[in-house]
């Protein structure tokens, strides 16, 4: 039980934002009734090294992704392209071991700081974001921890 | 003048994949050109607290705020609810100048690394992810710097 228990879906974001640390929180499930998933029943997940810091990549989870990366520990994503579940590594190798999640004060983006196992970049890079902008000019910063082709097969 | 100068938009971040770190890339203008805007002409972007490391807020950009955070360096997004731009502070004095801005490798998000001062959030805590979940249960995990109201006026 919470103080929050009664709180409308579409009210509960703002309600929360008056909580405390240490207090009582409505279930895990009542929350996820109240995320603000897109149209397309999607939230955008930005994936965070938990010790370096380092952001790692963004993608998409559904509700039924979310769940299964909460309740298993291992980060399952939902791929808009396959349009399907997309356990991170399933393919490569390259899993995010969970160690925490956090949704943001309008529950409309969720934060996961994870152990990722060698690339989280489907280039072979430790992070997607290598492609750095200046107001003309861009750069490449970092270069592949591995061939791509050794992730994926030639 | 880049050896990625003649690749069709659509093909530019698959190019780009092989490209070296300090190698010539097309200019910034190019590479907008190229990026993965959504339907509504916009980009997520990941704001970064540039020194400790700590995710502070994702919001969304499309092509002029972009242009405008990489030309002043004064971070500027664009707000869905108000459908206009959103020059970070202008209400709450609680500003973000731009470290620096990368394009991950499909061009669909950025991640800017800024200095922010004060709170990032608009509860008048440092970060907007401060409800952590676990499987079943959640929490919150951070308390206001600052009263929202001395931020927005009563």
């Amino acid at each position: 039980m919470s103080r929050f228990d009664d709180a409308a879906p579409n009210t509960l974001f703002k309600s929360l934002e008056k909580a405390e640390v240490g207090e009582a929180l409505p279930a895990t499930a009542t929350l996820l009734d109240a995320a603000a998933f897109n149209e397309a029943g999607l939230i955008p997940a930005i994936a965070q090294q938990h010790d370096s810091g380092e952001v790692l990549m963004m993608a998409w989870m559904n509700r039924e992704a979310l769940e299964e990366t909460l309740r298993t520990g291992q980060v399952c994503y939902y791929s808009r392209s396959r349009q399907k579940l997309w356990r991170k590594g399933e393919t490569s190798g390259q899993q995010q071991r969970l160690k925490s999640a956090a949704l943001d004060c309008d529950g409309d983006t969720v934060l996961i700081k994870v152990d990722q196992t060698g690339p989280a970049c489907h280039t072979g890079r430790r992070s997607c974001f290598y492609i750095q902008l200046d107001a003309e000019q861009a750069a490449v910063t970092s270069e592949p921890m591995i061939d791509p082709k050794a992730l994926y097969g030639a």
